[in-house]
């Protein structure tokens, strides 16, 4: 698939190699890659330094036609990796006068004059095509060179995200045999092996690439990428019909974005009382902007005393059941949707660890309580010894359920 | 610094090629690599193929006399890069009646049986050295050529952190020529620029690397670097002196851990009322195992309504002042912790963004109440146009103000 284009990376910086910056970049690069079909060959780190620059353009173009790189374009008088590159490929830049009017023209509008320093970003040579950048000045650049294409980029991420969108991969679709088409399928609950016995029968009858992507304990995302478009589509809703329970949402869905979507469109309020996961799901829920819409507020209520006092669920049902408890999430989610006057209440409680179990209420152990419509829904959760996953899963899976419930009704 | 050791890394797998799985593994080696003073000259990434690790080991052999590996050492049959390597290196590895026993072991403590996968991670050639783990059942691996040392570690971040700590450091320490010796100084509040001004004709006068690291925009760490260990701590007591406001630790401190000993050390609780971070204050003092010992739970009160009848805010002052106002600030939080019963109440009140923002009132305004011994402390910030950075750095400010708080007292 995707014809003979081989992808290269090389990312430049000290701190990249230091670790100080983890490199996302590259990360975000071969999502988008693949998304058009296409892998990453290899990916290399090095520091801003000519020899190495150099040397790696030597080693990548042994293998790949096609090397991005990215970082190492700032406006300073030393910048090492575009004077490195113009030698590279056998090029001189000079003044280019009419980068320089743009730019005077761009800082005019914000009431500034156009840095001395910046003098530097407005050259170029005969032999580059250079790349607009939508967000910044330090334009990126495309060299050809024995059949292969060498892109430099800044490391700024939204400077070189726009460039690989605007430019890099409508220039490699063009190189596309065929056209690739890939769709996500974004799941939840279900560990990744189970999921691939649920529906391998589907997946083998298809002509099509799938990936099963786990996101650590989170979810699951079921890539299909295939070059017949109808077959996507097809296989796509026969999956989605046999695990629907599952599914939140697709390719770029947030499953709060999803959730709030739906609060809105049925003009419902959410409020939380949050023993365990302590203010992360309120946190999660008002994510985006515009979430006061939604939702109203919660109560953190770590003590027993807070659930009693300020949340109103009955001592007797703390004495009786302990604080880790189906009834005690019940009540949590029930009270504080009357409390906060909203529609829907959610209630959570459990031993999110690492101690605090016991045999019978192990670490791990968490309830959810959903108030809807004069009912609660009640879900009962045996993670695991992590206290960051546990808290973090909760959160995931609650807000799955609550999904569930806003799609039945 | 450091002598001649000269390290390459190469991390192997798909995912990371395809960047669903983001490389935190280098980042982490590259990270206490320089806390013994090394740095990384060069990293490579490349799919679990036998050609290309074979080309990358020459590739980096050319540069580098220390090369780690990391991923690709599964229990499968067709793991790729145990086979490669051996053959590399001219080795065949054997069974290991040895290992299996301790594995035969180690699985019978947990009342299991070795599954018969795992054989194959039970053997060994005569010119490896095999690299405990204490976390897993596959060992790393230690070759050495013409003078050269190549270390094989588990993809899986807690196996290869074991095997760094335990096996590599102490390997690498040795060929130091001098001891290393590396402090960091953890800031939060003063953009990088700043700081550096504060204390920059301290840093001239000393024979001591000194990196300044922002962590986006939450903090920025400075790190020490010198085999002089009396200079280090000399320059260290005197850059503290001078921005002790902004310095809440040193090394790998948290501020939710610093904060939480010092309320454990001085017996206090803490109660939070929480809008425009809706409960992200929370779940940051509740991040650690043991927080219910002075964390009793909060309010997240998104809407005024909650403001006013769970936390008591006046309606008068709401009305007079606004929601987003120091006055509001204030009584969220001398409120809370008298509703919560605790020592200390924090109220954050703000506009968060992207939207909401007026010309008095705009986008990243930021108040901070602490209540505490009869005061309210009151702090205001004008942070960014960014929901999500403005949200983090709110919750980051407020522990710092309340580590300092608690430092006084």
């Amino acid at each position: 698939m995707g014809s003979s284009v081989k992808i290269g990376i090389i990312t430049i910086g000290n701190e990249l190699l230091s670790g100080f910056t983890i490199d996302r970049n590259s990360a975000w690069i071969g999502q988008r890659l693949l998304e058009i079909g296409l892998k990453v060959h290899v990916k290399k780190t090095i520091a801003d330094d000519a020899d190495m620059i150099t040397k790696s353009l030597d080693e990548l173009s042994q293998d790949c036609n096609h090397i991005i790189i990215t970082g190492g374009l700032g406006p300073t008088l030393d910048d090492i990796t575009v004077k490195t590159l113009y030698e590279y490929f056998g090029d001189s830049p000079v003044f280019d006068e009419e980068y320089w009017k743009e730019l005077e023209k761009r800082f005019k509008a914000i009431n500034m004059k156009v840095p001395t320093l910046n003098r530097n970003q407005a050259h170029k040579g005969d032999k580059v095509k250079m790349i607009d950048n939508s967000f910044g000045t330090a334009r990126g650049m495309h060299f050809e060179k024995d059949g292969s294409n060498y892109f430099a980029l800044p490391g700024v991420p939204k400077e070189m995200e726009g460039m690989i969108l605007s430019y890099i991969l409508p220039h490699l679709e063009k190189k596309l045999t065929s056209k690739v088409h890939c769709e996500t399928i974004r799941t939840t609950g279900l560990p990744e092996s189970i999921l691939q016995e649920k529906i391998v029968d589907l997946i083998e009858s298809k002509n099509c690439d799938v990936a099963f992507l786990p996101h650590r304990m989170l979810g699951v995302d079921i890539r299909l990428t295939t070059s017949n478009h109808q077959s996507l589509l097809d296989l796509k809703d026969q999956i989605v019909n046999r695990i629907s329970k599952y599914v939140y949402g697709f390719n770029n869905d947030t499953i709060e974005k999803i959730v709030a979507d739906k609060l809105k469109e049925q003009n419902l309020t959410v409020a939380t009382a949050e023993s365990c996961t302590a203010g992360m799901l309120s946190a999660k829920l008002t994510n985006l902007s515009g979430s006061s819409q939604y939702f109203n507020g919660g109560v953190v209520c770590y003590s027993n005393a807070l659930k009693r006092d300020v949340v109103g669920v009955d001592s007797d049902l703390l004495d009786k059941h302990g604080a880790v408890s189906e009834e005690v999430a019940s009540e949590l989610a029930s009270k504080i949707a009357k409390k906060l006057k909203s529609d829907i209440g959610i209630g959570i409680t459990g031993i999110a660890g690492p101690k605090g179990g016991t045999e019978k209420k192990p670490v791990g152990l968490i309830f959810v309580g959903i108030f809807y419509k004069n009912n609660v829904y009640i879900k009962q959760y045996n993670l695991t010894p992590n206290r960051k996953i546990n808290r973090q899963l909760t959160v995931v899976l609650c807000l799955n359920e609550l999904r569930k419930l806003l799609e039945k009704n």
